[in-house]
């Protein structure tokens, strides 16, 4: 092997011209996968200013380095735009297999521009992609889309990232669905499919990915499966909301619209009832023995059919006691939905949940709702508003804009509790037990977000061994202190790189191994300092992306109700201190290099990543700091 | 192993008072040893404002992780005060065998305290150590004296640190001198013993350091002695002067007080005629297979002995070229008298040129010099010279004050060619040639050092590889542009993170080993990004220890000289544009995270460092910026 390299495809839906580059390693080693090549292209390509829901945006599915390789945790891939929720860089973490499939058929990402004149999808096979007629899968549900799909191409092994009618109809918070239950949920990123008139893409390829070290990756193959078991067993066991009863218990569950940290139905919710009622089988994604994904099957009162999966914690919260709603079946019901119209499932249960507060505080009525009783715990008002959002119809219109947008509509003080920040939705993770979470939410730069933030105390998950950066002592999640600023910003950077690798923050594999891994794919003997200032520089790159759009440190809020304490339960009286919290988030720039007034990334933090040619770019429009 | 740690050895010479201090892990995991070490005591137990020659001055001698360990290299140890030269930070690193006899001895530091009240020597055995007196050794040269403890003590296997007279007279670039042959030359820490009354420290150990993976270190010493010969050969072969003549030919060579760049008499200076004339041995530090260390007989005129070893490329450069000096033999007796008097050879050799310099011009004449005739390249007037500032008699006395003090009493414009930065000597190393070099220069903690600034292209010595770090692409040397910059602050917080280490620069160990040796011994599996954090948390406490003691951003002063182009020769016309360099000045700051105006780490920089108590210690002395 002379060096770790790749393809990338580009696809232009205005002129019908498909082409493939071949960027030098450098390219590679500068920004790894994922979040870094998306950041790349959406500053090197998008005029400022764009409307995301033009023809002038990109749409961009990148893969990473472990992308496709026979080792669990290479499942997730990143997909990028600007947001029509946000305005802001849009970007989403999916799992699944299509991102395996991909890498098979040649390539590390693809970059879709322009819009089509009729709806279209992309098939990828093999090194090639043909944009195909998708006229008669427009406004079919993603199932059905995937099966005809399947069926015209005469290959039941195709995997497919679709769209379904909520995509088509642009709802702000529209998801991207992988082989029907992987859902790549946030920012918008399958309504910009539908503007492109991009039904989906299909793809299948039969090409191993390149691995510099073969042996040295089969030792982390086997130590993964010698300790599977003992270390992610409980994920297998009860999922992703395996423990929402605990979280219940301390405190920190997201209960009715985030006014409590306790729900009284948890127990009727958690990943362990799931198990031992409605689970049929367990998933994964591409090569992973964790089998974190549920599958589920109800036949009454709602039909649910396993192959759209069950849902995750994010979806059992935020459509669950978010919304008060202790229904198990409904809330299994209600993310096949999600999954059917491609919803994001905590922008919908985000959306409805404030939806209920509004109807319960009288600032909307029956008459605004289509006749719902829209109040909170109404299981069935929760799976009608689903619907409507999916079919944007009467109410469900409005809430199809997200809760930014309609919190302005509504008007009346609403917008006090409207959860979200920058225009998306907040995430099933509570800050008054987490504090440094709140840093996270505000700074985004997709607005509220949990994938690059949930960490809070040390030694966690994929960054519990902080030891190996600095960290020598673990902090209490209760504090906004000097340490924990450090520790929140280098938890963002790791989980940042993270994600340009495409591995799953699931894996057990820690820093050390993360870097074996990557070293026995690339040969590139990179470092942990190498791969920090990775996910350092895509972050920062993001932050620049939306400095340029305009946004400054003024859109970095934390939400009045975090800084509002619980009123009852086990943290009755904790709350994000405003001053404390202000007195954090500057702390914060100060230690990124971002300017206290614009937020955006300093030249000299930009040089010190090495990539002056943003600083450039952000001169030019006049919105470099200093 | 329960977990890596040590024991420091504090004496306190006013009160007799011996004491054994044992940190806990954490303590070594954050500062690893050596400048880290001392940064930690200066900042924790020095007054801000102290005489540097007063008894509240401490002087610390402080090992690292490597040192003792039987592994190429580990014979570098950090000895650090208040210094007296630039009353500043002080610090200097120093090779041989005494580091590993301290380690064997039980100790990872020496913090001497106070003043004695008559001579003294401090006698370090095995765990022990006592004060003992040196009345009869007080005036003695270094030779004299080391054997004369031998004797005493009846080991002549112990090794000594020692000063003599010039020591003694407080010289303030006296050096310290280890078994005669390895000096810790700048920043005057010999002068902080003189002042002290603490003529020596004599050490022997029996007891090997713990090493966590003996096996693991066993691969690493195995693949050294496979590589040594190809890799450092060169080092073996003709010394660190070696490349002297190149130096020359390329126009980099330090000539006549940095007014030119390359010097007709280089090929009767470099290594490799020493090698082919006066080498009498090669020497090395403790377990080192590199044996870049020379020794050299001379018959006559001067009366060379091998024992106090001969001139590195610093002393060879700055007694010979930069005096305008082409006589081998004049240069290896200047060095001897150095070591005998302990003087700083390169502070020595640079006040002597710029003595010539004053001469020429007329600023001097006889009258002042004793009657000597202090023209560039008058080898017999800078022998002379060289005795007279280590008996600090006649002329000698004023040059003893080094450049700065010296020129501010000759006045008359030397002040413009003074060659020093905070007040100490500028070493052999040419900015106009390694433009990032200036950087280094203008902001040390130290004043003008080498030891942490010679590197500039990317890819040499044991910085080879900055691959690793993420710099992909080799810069050039004659450029000051932001990834210079960047560049440069990897290079030096790598530096500093290898002095805290107590390893050697010279060994070709490269990023990733040097790595795996600290792992092998420490057991921590520690990360480059914890080490090089290590590295600019130890720079960064420099920088507040200054802070604190008044310096500001004026004090990191570019010299007029290399903003002057080059009048002849192969880099004729080239100078460090003043504008150029105050530009990249100002970046380096911006990314440091310091202060512009105090050139202070700021409180975020020192809280992302861990280190909130150094931004309180600044804070109660009214000297953290914002």
């Amino acid at each position: 092997m002379t060096g770790y390299t790749g393809k990338i495809l580009r696809v232009n839906l205005s002129s019908g011209k498909i082409s493939i580059e071949e960027p030098e390693e450098n390219f590679y080693r500068t920004y790894f996968g994922g979040w870094g090549f998306i950041a790349h292209y959406l500053l090197k390509e998008l005029p400022p200013g764009i409307d995301p829901l033009g023809p002038d945006n990109k749409f961009i599915y990148a893969l990473g380095p472990v992308t496709g390789v026979a080792l669990g945790g290479n499942g997730r891939n990143a997909i990028g735009a600007k947001s029509p929720l946000t305005n802001a860089f849009g970007e989403t973490d999916v799992g699944g297999f299509c991102g395996a499939e991909l890498k098979r058929a040649g390539f590390d990402a693809i970059i879709v521009e322009g819009k089509a004149e009729k709806p279209t999808y992309l098939w990828i096979h093999n090194g090639e992609a043909e944009i195909r007629d998708a006229s008669h899968l427009w406004g079919l549900q993603t199932r059905e889309a995937h099966d005809a799909i399947r069926q015209e191409l005469g290959d039941q092994r195709i995997r497919t990232a679709l769209i379904g009618p909520g995509g088509e109809k642009l709802v702000r918070f529209a998801c991207v669905l992988n082989d029907l239950n992987h859902a790549g949920g946030r920012t918008g990123m399958g309504a910009v499919m539908g503007s492109k008139l991009l039904k989906g893409i299909a793809v299948r390829g039969y090409t191993a990915p390149q691995v510099a070290d073969e042996e040295g990756l089969r030792k982390i193959v086997r130590w993964l499966a010698d300790n599977v078991e003992e270390l992610s067993g409980g994920l297998k066991d009860s999922g992703t909301s395996g423990g929402l009863l605990n979280l219940s218990l301390s405190g920190g569950l997201p209960t009715r619209n985030f006014q409590e940290g306790s729900f009284e139905g948890a127990e009727r919710i958690t990943g362990v009832t799931m198990r031992d009622t409605i689970l049929s089988g367990r998933g994964n994604c591409y090569a992973c023995p964790v089998f974190c994904k549920r599958e589920v099957r109800v036949e009454e009162p709602y039909q649910v059919d396993p192959i759209y999966g069950g849902p995750e914690y994010e979806s059992m919260a935020a459509l669950g006691s978010f919304c008060g709603v202790d229904d198990l079946k409904a809330i299994a019901y209600a993310n096949q939905l999600c999954g059917a119209y491609s919803l994001d499932t905590i922008s919908a249960g985000v959306c409805v949940g404030f939806a209920m507060e509004c109807y319960e505080k009288g600032l909307i009525t029956k008459k605004d709702t289509d006749g719902l009783e829209l109040r909170f715990g109404n299981a069935e008002a929760m799976v009608q508003m689903i619907e409507k959002i999916g079919q944007r119809e009467g109410f469900g219109d409005l809430l199809a804009e997200g809760v930014y947008r309609a919190s302005q509509e509504i008007g009346q003080g609403s917008e006090e509790f409207a959860m979200h920040v920058k225009g998306q939705e907040v995430p099933m993770h509570e800050p008054r037990i987490k504090f440094g979470l709140n840093i996270g939410y505000a700074t985004s730069p997709t607005g509220a977000d949990h994938v690059h933030n949930i960490h809070d105390t040390a030694y966690t998950n994929s960054t519990r061994d902080l030891k190996h950066l600095g960290i020598l002592e673990p902090l209490p999640a209760d504090s906004l202190g000097p340490e924990k600023v450090r520790m929140t910003m280098y938890h963002i950077d790791w989980s940042v790189l993270v994600n340009c690798l495409g591995l799953c923050l699931f894996l057990p594999y820690g820093i050390l191994r993360t870097r074996d891994i990557i070293n026995a794919i690339t040969g590139w003997e990179t470092t942990i300092y190498e791969m920090m200032k990775v996910g350092e520089r895509a972050l920062n790159m993001a932050r620049a992306f939306n400095a340029r759009e305009g946004f400054t440190a003024k859109d970095d809020v934390g939400l009045r109700r975090f800084s509002t304490p619980f009123a009852a339960g086990p943290k009755k009286g904790v709350k994000v201190g405003e001053e404390e919290f202000q007195k954090a988030l500057k702390l914060y720039y100060q230690m990124r290099g971002w300017d206290l007034e614009t937020g955006a990334p300093t030249a000299a933090k930009l040089y010190e990543l090495g990539v002056g040619w943003v600083a450039d770019e952000l001169r030019k429009h006049g919105k470099l700091p200093g």
